[in-house]
């Protein structure tokens, strides 16, 4: 994937606003002279031999050579049976880390300031094993499956996490109060991995806890890592401090450097086409990708031209209180880049 | 139960605060001349035959005859394989409805105001079944089980809570889209009760979505439904929102008029027995009680007392930004009553 240092990436524009916002990141890492060529390709879900769902083939391809892609939103199905996109794409390439940093942004007023933390959620198991049965006629059981591996791969690679961004603690998000077993296995990884990683502080929290906690003071929180669902829930709430899903970038990580990077708002389908979509989460989900490629010069000029852009409150989208077209605010950044250089 | 009017009501003080909260709350009713008559219990988990955890005969035999229960917080164990009690009350006198109103209190600021907002949470299966295997070594599988007898009987509560408190709106709050054969059984029996109750209106919402539009816009909640486990987060989300345990009220229900109102706060034992503590939810989990039982003019008096005391500012305890010590709040509540007749 490198020519001559520039490095392919997959791009999954998705549907609705994502071909727009898409357009808008190519733009941008374009006015950047970010080092990447972009491999465009299309994901619907459909059916392999045995009548499994996957991923279309050459999504799949441009994947496993690529290794990081960059995905848009996709339509959630509605027929029964099919898939999430989403979920398919993480279970496809055993994006066990869904990482998703929370920071206030200025120049976008909430109720809160100063926040500055990041959820990490196992991704492949908990609550979204998918086991479900019928017991009998009106009795169903879900089952939430937590194994040893999984649990101490997210518990480590939180601790890496943190050694390597300059967090100072990790917080455990669970419920082992109530599912002694499974909570408690993955409680268990998690004191475990604290023992390797001496130099980072490590706490537990109830996740009831942790929800009247956050929404009374974020600040307290650094990184926190946690199962499947619970990462579902705490990862929006915290996108809700800081101003929605519009703003927040998140990163699906697997082992050997596959990782894909995401907006995680929906396709918009009402304003779809009419330029008038918030590129800014997935802009953020690229930033995010560069610095996990290492490109950490990059990163830091498209999200200072990003933050900047949104600090001047002069050209914003209309999510973000302002009367601008998703292009504009795509040119207000690419202009300040150009002005750094 | 009825002595000339004068109803008995089963009193568990708790640990840590709870007897000097529960002082409060009697010298406070007594102010109020509620026609209620204490019978007080101590809890605490002991073992039956065959090992089974239970509470203590006289307390069962107690709530067996007065049917309705005011508790304050009773002490976790540490010991394995040892029950919370406040599961095991729950579980023993099958009161199926966890009922936490979240109203904004004037006078005690939050980044939130006019939140008015309850949460009713299915208190018997779900994610609390405590059905949990080893399947083998290191893989753990917890059971979340979901009935169509319990959900339909939360539902059709939620429905009735409604219209009987002139609430407008009930939400239905799940992850059927990951959970599809559990939660979808928990949201069709809501749809299905939605049907019965054509006078309220529905909607439903996933759960990530809800705590995302929590805490953004609070207002725009109005009764929300759910599972076990949801209601656990969601309910101490809503407190936070609202300044706290410390000041939410509780109730659980369940059918033939049985309840128990209980504060949800721990048992704060750092400041136990120094008359420091703040006893608002349990006095406001009392006033719930007063309105089951029927005593609407009561209720209304010392809620409006309490009230009335936090919005002057002038007697708080510690924790409501004040200098005062718990019998002195206790006392203002008291006398503002005394200035109401
Ligand atoms: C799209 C949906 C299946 C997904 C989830 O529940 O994990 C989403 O909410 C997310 O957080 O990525
Ligand atoms: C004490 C604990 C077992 C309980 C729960 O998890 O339900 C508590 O958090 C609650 O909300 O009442």
């Amino acid at each position: 994937t490198f020519i001559r240092g520039i490095q392919t990436v997959t791009l999954i524009p998705g549907d609705g606003i994502g071909p727009e916002i898409s357009n808008a990141v190519m733009k941008i890492f374009e006015a950047a002279k970010a080092p990447i060529r972009w491999e465009e390709r299309n994901v619907t879900a459909i059916r392999g031999p045995g009548g499994k769902w996957m991923i279309p083939p050459d999504a799949k391809e441009s994947m496993d050579k690529n290794k990081i892609g960059l995905k848009g939103p996709l339509k959630t199905p509605i027929a029964a049976g099919h898939p999430s996109m989403n979920l398919l794409l993480r279970k496809t390439f055993d994006l066990y880390a869904n990482v998703r940093p929370c920071v206030s942004i200025e120049g976008y007023q909430t109720p809160y300031t100063d926040v500055n933390l990041v959820t990490i959620r196992e991704n492949t198991e908990g609550e979204y094993s998918g086991i479900e049965h019928v017991i009998v006629d009106g009795v169903v059981q879900s089952i939430k499956l937590i194994t040893e591996q999984a649990s101490k791969r997210i518990a480590e690679y939180a601790f890496e996490y943190a050694r390597n961004n300059q967090r100072a603690s990790v917080t455990a998000v669970h419920k082992a109060n109530i599912m002694r077993m499974s909570d408690g296995l993955f409680l268990r990884k998690c004191r475990e991995a604290a023992e390797k990683y001496k130099d980072v502080k490590f706490t537990e929290m109830y996740l009831d806890t942790v929800c009247l906690n956050m929404v009374q003071d974020p600040t307290q929180f650094d990184v926190l890592v946690m199962p499947n669902l619970y990462g579902d829930i705490l990862s929006d709430l915290c996108a809700g401090l800081i101003g929605g899903l519009g703003v927040t970038p998140s990163g699906n990580i697997g082992a050997n450097g596959v990782a894909i990077f995401e907006s995680v708002h929906g396709t918009a389908p009402d304003i779809a086409g009419k330029d008038l979509a918030n590129p800014t989460a997935l802009l953020l989900s690229a930033v995010m990708m560069l610095r996990h490629m290492g490109l950490h010069g990059h990163a830091k000029k498209i999200e200072s031209a990003c933050f900047d852009t949104i600090r001047d409150r002069k050209v914003l989208t209309k999510d973000l209180g302002g009367n601008s077209k998703c292009s504009e605010f795509t040119e207000a950044i690419c202009q300040r880049m150009k002005d750094m250089d």
